[in-house]
């Protein structure tokens, strides 16, 4: 993992010295504000490692630790021994290059992280993290971090995001709209869900037309704060023919107490989509569709540990009609918002690169408009990136794509946007080296830059 | 894109030699017979290139190219300039080596297409075409096509290949026998296409029988006209086991003006596929299966522009098991015809090249019986050619393979078969370098001979 | 395919050097004990390749050879010469492969297999099959096998493995446990094998709790024989929710002569996966489920021939909800043993290597507790060994895994081992040259020693 680490050839080289230094414009994690506000400094690397990252937790798992190592009341550091174990047989996955790039990029440290170094690193890594060098703002700062966009519930206040910007701190922190929870009718905490985003909008829900105006002063609400995207989780039945009036009746039954099955709360979702999405397009709101994740598999995990804690993985079911009817259910008003899709079951990443080419036709002359998202969670590797990169490019223009973004909940992991580029820029220079395309370094130049940076600014209006 | 292009090493440099010049069969292509009868030329290269070819107003959508410059009513120098922005912009996908070949190999332009390079291609280019030597005719022979097969409904007159051929038209255009519209039971013209066959035909089509005995009539027709292959697009429920009275029910429920529903046009279709493919057997016709296409998605454009305008795109429902039971259908009569199965969602291509394997017996000696078509449309690039020579080499025999055709409605994409060529040499050629089988080059030639010519012709009986 | 093939850097040889001798594991195949016991030598090449070896004949039946020459009466030679031209025509195959390193590990042959050489050949083998030499138990010691798990009914008898212990041969050859018959409820012939199993087991098998009691019992049987490992195929719905007191009576209903429909089916299967599952885990037995077969797709074979005659190939059903729910179903109660999943379906891939990962947690310090198999049958190539490491690689760990196995009929099958270390060695060696992981050669033939031997014993506790 040197200077040239997964730099094959010199165009690729040469293009990745391009945008190696280029601001990273993070438009999709799960950071938390406050902690940003707060410049919260890390105890040590256990906390900031793994405190909150399923990623590391499911690959100790599989190397037979204990869960008291891993989620439960062990002491920190046999915590961070038994990550290192685990880190020395990660060969091939990205938690291992993930983890060395963070070593290299953040605390200059080049050996390998092992059981054998495993105390040396802690105590050199711990030293620094005590440092205010090493709070969260300085850590985003060495990664020269322009924008970054965190994920918020339409009823949440944005206080933080609101002091951070009063701060003056120098890059732009954020927030997304993801009204999961109005969308989620399946869930038994629904109505309580409706009763806080009538708190919080000040509107009288009571049909769903009211939600659909309570979400629109709450996305309002988000814009004056600087939102620019969306985002929504695709998980089962996403979009089934109906009526604004069939709709209204399920909305009133859901509050009634009553549940809806599955093809009811689909066409309830799928008309909450087309209608939000009409309202993004408005408001020149970017939508992003994460598509594919079946979660919590485990019921006994679910309940000792809760959400998010590496007890999801990959659903295979098939949604190409049901995402061409609703793309095309706002289409259809000539109202479909820029729209980034994301693949989780690697499957399907060829039919999404194609179904986004059906949808790209707009008048505002907007590059990519309907697109292949980055490679995400269980594809967010190199074979994952390569694969992107190459249905993108198969089928569409990858000269157009809005690049890389984190997704993650922890401070440490702007180096993936790193890893990216040098893919991208490997995968570039392969293809002229291998006379695919001429070399005509002017162009790619902007070409890697756009990919990396511009495009995204563009785009989302940064 | 020298003379080396896409060839790695010594040995697929020496096998592409042997096939370059090698004549091509196109066994599927969409060509206007009456175009090549007329030996039309082209005016200009926006007409050659932009007029009709959905690929490529795809690729300038996405790049953000208003539709006036696509299919509206923009000027044609305006459009080219479009297409030349676009195609700078589309590093990594199959257009941009599409267009070089035909500038090369066409024209002999070999300075890549940019805005800045567009005015002078286009001057250059439009005074070639103004030439006799750039009529479609020309544009055939500077090829070497021996052979082209259009596709072609079964009520055609097949004026145009009779006069080609009562021409005196070195290159053969036969027609293909593509009985869509006859199984296309759901749709609301299908009663007006039936009352059109039964015109063609002569024979009073009343029930499921006499629209047997009338394609049939058709397809013998078809044959007198050097007819030797069939075709089919599979886009839906496409086999549900029936019997041939409740067929007959469903065909004159139709006619009567009542719709069927999904399950009983999934018998319908299904059931004509396997009389079809029965008759293709006895007649001696292959019978090609297109597998996954979903169409119109954009129902605004749909209306808007018609059919084949670049709103459509690959499908992702699961249907081995009912192409298991069309293809038994056949094969228990002992009469399934030599059948291609061609893959549109790339997740379907090791199921087809593993189900082809399934039905390849037959006593007479014909070899890949059944076979996994060439890399289809949203395939049709670098990535898609070597999926699937890999997976037809992974679970069957590649050196039964017909090879590649062009599925194009351009009279200048046949450099798409060198292309292929290349591909499929290189592929070879790093097999043999690598070691995985013994450098005899007397074999290894006149084994990409079989596959780039001469399996096709045996197959097809050309 | 000399000593370096499939090894392309320095790294790869000298890790394949470690690994070259290392004795065999074999924890899944389909191989004959009484042949074992009863050292059995054969007649000719055409019996010991031709005889039972359907992936040979659905290649000869590709290559247009008539059946007559494949399982019909035709002369033994005769056949040779057929598979002998099959063989030329197979580049990219692994049968290729297989042959030619069977051919040079057993006879010491380097020449290819062609029509030419086919007579050379087919004396020298015979000749050779002749002496005591090539006797089964003799043609295991030459590959240094250790390790044997044949595929047994709990109906079984075990007599010739217990024959074969009490024989003193060295190499373990040990049952699995696979109840195929007992969960398959939807066959004609169920009833009768209750019987059979009622009989071997002296229960009286009368509801669903004394199936699993005589179950039970024969499980104790087989492990007191050696059996570490079960085996289970799921080829259609194989996991809906019900109840104990349901499946008692879809179970009596079956015996009563009733038949089952899919669903119920699917909630009987289910049922027995998760009880026998936790009877594995509770005897420590390692669960293994194949998934996604489609069989006996053409009807007219099927009745000529029978099963297991090349006839089946790779359904594409969507199964990830099922999967998650079966392995819940155990996990919930805490007896969710350790577990391989086989993936028939390229596709389902990724699929299966991130739903492991969600029940990998156990506090007996297991790794890979569930874990991706290797490559399987149709799959069972270079291309699908890679795509398997590195499926495994990229969302858990290679570095727990159990390694290659040849599910084969064939004695002759052990050189597959040696093909899967070079591809390991290899995919390992490049990403080490590649800069992805340290050149710590200590660590690293410790890592492919334990992929290729040791991971297998301690997890099948050999």
């Amino acid at each position: 993992m040197d200077k040239d680490f997964l730099l094959s050839n010199e165009t690729a080289k040469a293009l990745f010295a391009e945008v190696k230094d280029e601001p990273i414009i993070d438009f999709h994690n799960h950071l938390n504000p406050q902690e940003i506000y707060e410049d919260k400094c890390f105890d040590n690397m256990a906390e900031v490692w793994l405190g909150g990252d399923h990623y590391k937790w499911r690959a100790m798992r599989a190397n037979g630790v204990s869960e008291k190592l891993i989620t439960g009341d062990g002491a920190p550091f046999d915590k961070f021994v038994a990550w290192a174990d685990t880190v020395q047989n990660l060969i091939g996955n990205p938690l291992y290059h993930w983890t060395h790039l963070e070593l290299q990029r953040y605390f200059g440290i080049t050996k390998p992280l092992s059981p054998e170094s495993a105390k040396e690193i802690w105590d050199e890594c711990n030293s620094k993290l005590k440092q205010k060098d090493y709070s969260v703002r300085n850590l985003l700062k060495m990664q020269n971090v322009s924008v970054l966009c965190t994920t918020d519930d339409p009823a949440d206040s944005l206080e933080w995001h609101k002091k951070i910007r009063e701060d003056g701190f120098e890059i732009k922190v954020l927030p997304s709209f993801r009204p999961e929870k109005a969308i989620g009718i399946e869930k038994d905490e629904y109505k309580d869900y409706i009763e806080r985003l009538a708190d919080a909008s000040g509107i009288d829900i009571v049909d769903v037309d009211s939600l659909l105006v309570a979400l629109e002063k709450r996305l309002k609400f988000f814009i004056e704060n600087g939102c620019k995207v969306s985002d929504h989780s695709l998980e089962s039945t996403f979009f089934v023919d109906t009526t604004h009036d069939e709709v209204n009746e399920l909305f009133k039954k859901k509050l009634s107490g009553a549940a809806l099955d599955e093809i009811e709360a689909g066409k309830f979702r799928g008309y909450m989509l087309t209608q939000l999405g009409r309202q993004y397009y408005k408001n020149g709101i970017v939508m992003q569709l994460h598509i594919g994740a079946i979660r919590n598999n485990s019921t006994r995990f679910h309940k000792l540990i809760g959400v998010d804690a590496g007890f999801d993985s990959l659903n295979d079911f098939n949604y190409a009609p049901q995402l061409s009817a609703l793309l095309n259910a706002m289409d259809i008003y000539g109202e479909l918002p820029k729209t980034i899709l994301y693949c989780l079951n690697p499957k399907d990443t060829e039919m999404l690169a194609a179904m986004a080419g059906n949808f790209c036709s707009n008048e505002e002359g907007v590059k990519g408009k309907v697109q292949l998202g980055a490679a995400w969670w269980f594809c967010d590797h190199k074979n994952g990136m390569e694969r992107q990169i190459e249905a993108m490019s198969d089928v569409g223009l990858i000269s157009t794509s809005v690049g890389m973004l984190t997704d993650s909940r922890s401070f440490l992991s702007f180096p993936r946007h790193e890893l990216y580029r040098r893919i991208l820029c490997n995968k570039i220079g392969t293809w002229v080296e291998n006379g695919e395309y001429p070399k005509d370094m002017e162009y790619l130049k902007v070409l890697v830059k756009r990919i990396c940076g511009t495009n995204a600014a563009e785009y989302f209006r940064f």
